[in-house]
């Protein structure tokens, strides 16, 4: 058995990603099947309400040397945390090749687009194969998700081309309308509790050298007046799980998605002074204004390495 | 400029995949342009002189931050020397992956196939471009040279396809008798020194933990008789790159293609340790028979990464 899964803290790409190539591996004659790494966010838990399809199991433990395909990830650290004992036999991402290396030749299939999805998309072309309706309904969610309706800058034309192919056969004829059922499903954050706020789409880097480690997260949200709302707990949660993950710093960038603005949370002064001098941005108080910055892929993570290299 | 080169020591694949990939590239909208990182070998310049074609230049030394795309190879040793400040963009192979990162999302492409040229051909047909003639014969070469004529137990059926699909392109009627002129091309080895045959077909390979560094050459002949009538000098060569690259054992495969065996020469007590409980054969003096192991990749690394894994 192939087990196919995503990142950590999966988001709607992580999770439709494991699904759609799961599904395709199979049709291709693999015994693969989809698993996940942790809870489902809102907005997932919505797409697949919507699709009628179950979440994937949680990955169980693996044995050593079990063959693993990855999708929308490929570092360790946003992996599977027995992965150095696994076989990596394949790789769907977009994300910067990182730490993972192989024990045989690899099928690795990465582009610079958007959104996992849009490469899914690809593969089966590629194969010679139909998109089923399920599979094109869960790419364009991921598509949706990743690119923020096409908002965020990490927006290619491939994945315009993808979801204008994959609406007709999903059977979605309003796609604005469904990008922000979407979207406002995953801004019905309710009662979560602060910490799962913060972990909801959190990352950790390796940022200089010697390394330090910093946790990243992002709420992406047409309602930023809730998450402000409950600004002390976030900044209380932010300082518990810094302690307790032995970070050098923690941010927790709130976007919004309709009007493509994040404001950061600043836990410290040390914090404060590296968003300061990496964005040179003015930090005055709990709240930095990052502008159009809405990317942590391609405009939060790539600066705060450039500033950190600088510094060794 | 985005600069396409293969492995140091370059084969008929590294070339050959540079320079069709270059190609393929250019004629997507690239301004890509193919470099070698070595000097041919004689079977890849009979190729180069029947297809009618120049060598790439040599890679001159690139400025920091410099766009480049691998073909053939991903891991640092075996690339160019200032690799680690290259902008690495692009890399199609088909081997394991190393200790390749990338700053930004790349497009990667690996397949567990033969040869390099399998891949590009699939990337033509994913572009919808026709395969010129002289790009068909390119690959077929590397696919003959790669998989010794579909001898080499690397050989997938996507080899055979795609060496199937690509002779008559090329108009190569009778596909045997061109692979046996390369074969002997590249078995004419003439007054060629005797460290520059140990270093034709030559990698590095980290072995154990913490890493011994071993040297392990091919020679892949038709005429092993002309190699073992130089066994003395060769032996010498091995010794002296031992000592000047400081490395804990050299190994030189001599594969009798035709008769699809290994014949290795055993430089010191320490090789014929690990020679004869890696693999289990009797090594009694300078030659131990590998029998029919003529992978490197798929039939001697592998084995030696687990001896050496084992005795940890």
């Amino acid at each position: 058995m192939l087990a196919v899964f995503g990142h950590l803290n999966p988001d709607t790409d992580a999770i439709t990603a494991a699904l759609v190539y799961a599904r395709l591996l199979a049709r291709q004659g693999l015994d693969a099947q989809a698993f996940r790494l942790g809870e489902l966010n809102f907005e997932t838990a919505f797409v697949l309400r919507e699709a009628g399809v179950d979440a994937p199991a949680l990955l169980p433990e693996l044995p050593a040397g079990a063959a693993v395909a990855l999708v929308d990830h490929n570092e360790s650290a946003q992996s599977a945390p027995n992965l150095a004992n696994l076989n990596v036999t394949r790789v769907v991402d977009h994300h910067k090749l990182g730490d993972l290396s192989t024990a045989q030749p690899p099928y690795l299939r990465f582009e610079p687009v958007g959104c996992t999805g849009t490469i899914l998309l690809k593969l089966h072309r590629e194969a010679g194969l139909s998109v089923e309706p399920l599979d094109a309904r869960l790419m364009l969610s991921a598509i949706l998700s990743d690119t923020l309706h096409f908002r965020s800058p990490t927006t290619t034309q491939d994945d315009r081309d993808a979801a204008a192919f994959l609406a007709p056969v999903a059977g979605i004829e309003d796609v604005e309308a469904y990008a922000l059922a979407m979207f406002a499903a995953k801004s019905d954050l309710g009662d979560t509790p602060a910490e799962a706020l913060l972990r909801m789409d959190y990352k950790v880097f390796p940022f200089g050298e010697p390394a330090q480690q910093w946790g990243i997260g992002v709420i992406e949200t047409t309602n930023p007046a809730y998450v402000f709302g409950r600004q002390a707990e976030l900044l209380a949660a932010m300082d518990q799980v810094k302690a307790q993950d032995s970070l050098s710093g923690v941010l927790l960038s709130v976007v919004d998605i309709l009007n493509e603005t994040n404001r950061t949370l600043v836990l410290s002064a040390t914090e404060g002074k590296v968003l300061s001098e990496a964005f040179g941005v003015t930090v005055d108080g709990p709240v930095a204004d990052l502008g159009g910055r809405i990317s942590r892929k391609k405009q939060i993570v790539p600066t705060l390495e450039g500033y950190f290299a600088a510094q060794g």
